[in-house]
């Protein structure tokens, strides 16, 4: 069994906080010490997670905070909208909670956004803690303060970047995560390999069978190295200002896939995966990246059991919907490329250019 | 005609911005210079005052932006909500605006705040400039960053901290203005002697009758002193850690009014007044103020033509909706209490204090 890990994020105006990575995390009574003092905790989890976990988290909260309350959200990311966040938003307010409530995000991305969007804006702000039980909310969503919910038109399109107290990563919590979800999670973990560590690629692929079998140390140092790479981009730029977006590599097309199969259809990961393959497609026509790195990128996410084929949704639909994209700058789109093994960078591609890659993959 | 005055609103992390008053600003090109640059703008109004002022200064900002767009919303307190906010972010996903575009909140109050909110949450905030046509808007709203929307449980429940990058109060647009809501005003203008400055206090009393005739040197003199005074409680505490929950003063009993009743059945600032005086006596029963200052507090309020006489809606009711207020903890109720004339604190009252106010002004 790893021992506990922690990883230190450091922001602008000496705020900071931690992520501890371990097994046995949820039970044990130092994860949830020396938080802000409140008379009332609020976990907010999902249909799937609650059952699971929200007991034992309640039971451990009681010992904190003299009230702690329960709101249960639907499954999913069609889920993530204004519907939700208003039911959090009722509870608290029908409850008469105060501005020094903590809520608790007991789940996947879809929760931890809403939560933390939530926690930004009920009174303008009040504490939040990421308690992440999936591997994509573990290794990417539950660490840097970005919150928010979809719209019909864009996912996360409304939102802030609002901080958590604290990360809470138990691994003993992947243990209930269907193999479909896990796998969605590696598309996180591959994507920190060619924006930021060629070293951590190759640690992926020569450790991909072990993250399939969920051995515990090869998880261990995935969400850790993954949260390590994360911290260090965002300590230097919190509110995406420039290098946060690298990011977001595959996350171009990831969106518009899953706006336009309609949110849900497939996982965040599953999308981000076919839009690392086709934005590393892109690196290539745009002479940043060979061939090989295409046909290795794409290697290994076929074998982590990630779809390498993107849905053919119509090339207009794809550029429409990557319109709205928050990088996207008065109409251009900019995507995140591959410049060397290990670095990434923001660039604005033409749309010709765009389509012929959607071409190439089927998609247009 | 006075000239134009600036005051400057400074905010920890190196943030700061200018408050310009002043007549004729609206149509003067300087005060659309120097903002951010962007390749839209949309200004933001309602139904009252679009059509006053929402091309002349449509046809300013097509100096600055290659595009102006237009958003009219419902006027009221009333439509301070989701669905109004909604609106707002509709248009800007609708219209595929990008994360630099500019929001210009053209109207009062109500306008500024949900624009501001409307800002700090698209694409997890663009800028956005506060043109504040209302006095009440012009000498508080406007200024120091509180956004928000109200829950039908509460009034201002849901916001944000987010500050405008200018604030243009344009002395002219208060000649439209409905003599209503020009006295409305005052009382957030009357607020600021209590609180923060005895000299100020008789200033006001000694020309109220010019402020009530739109005098325009007198007006300009109010609001510049409101603003400097609320720019320096907000550059010591900008996200309501202590100080600054004593520009609330009458707020506590005003936010209950306000829900109470229903929203937009008194006007934000009538809700005030009839708060102050209901605060002033709780400062009184608290053994802080004597019988004279409430008398004197009250006989301005009155001559205002504010109301001085809250709404009977019952002590329990009114216990209830304050024990939502943002500043309650632990179910305990804390008001902005005046402890000598110009300084302020925040009090717990016991609940019992609290009935003996209201019953004493035929409010229980």
């Amino acid at each position: 069994m790893p021992a506990t890990d922690t990883v230190h994020i450091s922001l602008p105006d000496n705020r900071h906080y931690e992520i501890r990575i371990g097994s046995g995390l949820l039970g044990e009574p130092a994860s949830w010490q020396d938080l802000p003092k409140a008379s009332a905790a609020v976990i907010v989890s999902n249909e799937t997670v609650a059952p699971l976990y929200a007991q034992a988290l309640r039971q451990r909260l009681l010992a904190v905070y003299a009230r702690v309350d329960l709101v249960v959200l639907p499954d999913g990311e069609q889920h993530k909208g204004w519907d939700s966040l208003n039911r959090i938003c009722d509870h608290l307010l029908g409850e008469a909670l105060d501005r020094k409530t903590v809520l608790f995000a007991l789940g996947g991305g879809v929760i931890g956004d809403m939560t933390g969007f939530a926690a930004a804006i009920y009174m303008r702000g009040v504490p939040f803690v990421q308690v992440p039980t999936t591997l994509l909310a573990q290794v990417d969503s539950s660490v840097g303060g970005k919150t928010a919910i979809n719209h019909p038109l864009g996912k996360n399109m409304l939102g802030a970047f609002y901080q958590p107290e604290r990360v809470i990563a138990d691994l003993d919590t992947l243990d209930t995560l269907p193999e479909r979800e896990l796998r969605a999670g590696l598309a996180e973990v591959i994507k920190y390999g060619p924006i930021a560590d060629a070293g951590f690629l190759c640690w992926i692929e020569d450790n991909l069978d072990a993250l399939l079998a969920r051995d515990k140390v090869a998880l261990a140092y995935a969400v850790r190295r993954s949260c390590e790479i994360k911290a260090d981009v965002v300590g230097q730029d919190e509110r995406e200002q420039g290098l946060r977006a690298i990011l977001n590599f595959g996350h171009t097309f990831g969106h518009a896939i899953e706006a336009g199969l309609g949110y849900g259809e497939w996982l965040h990961g599953e999308a981000v995966a076919g839009g690392m393959v086709l934005a590393a497609d892109l690196s290539r026509r745009m002479g940043l990246m060979p061939d090989s790195f295409v046909d290795r990128l794409r290697a290994l996410i076929a074998r982590a059991g990630l779809p390498v084929q993107p849905p053919r949704l119509g090339a207009e639909r794809y550029l429409q919907l990557m319109r709205v994209d928050k990088k996207a700058e008065a109409g251009a789109i900019r995507f995140v490329l591959i410049e060397s093994l290990g670095k990434a960078g923001l660039h604005s591609v033409p749309d010709a250019l765009i389509v012929e890659t959607l071409t190439a993959h089927g998609a247009a």
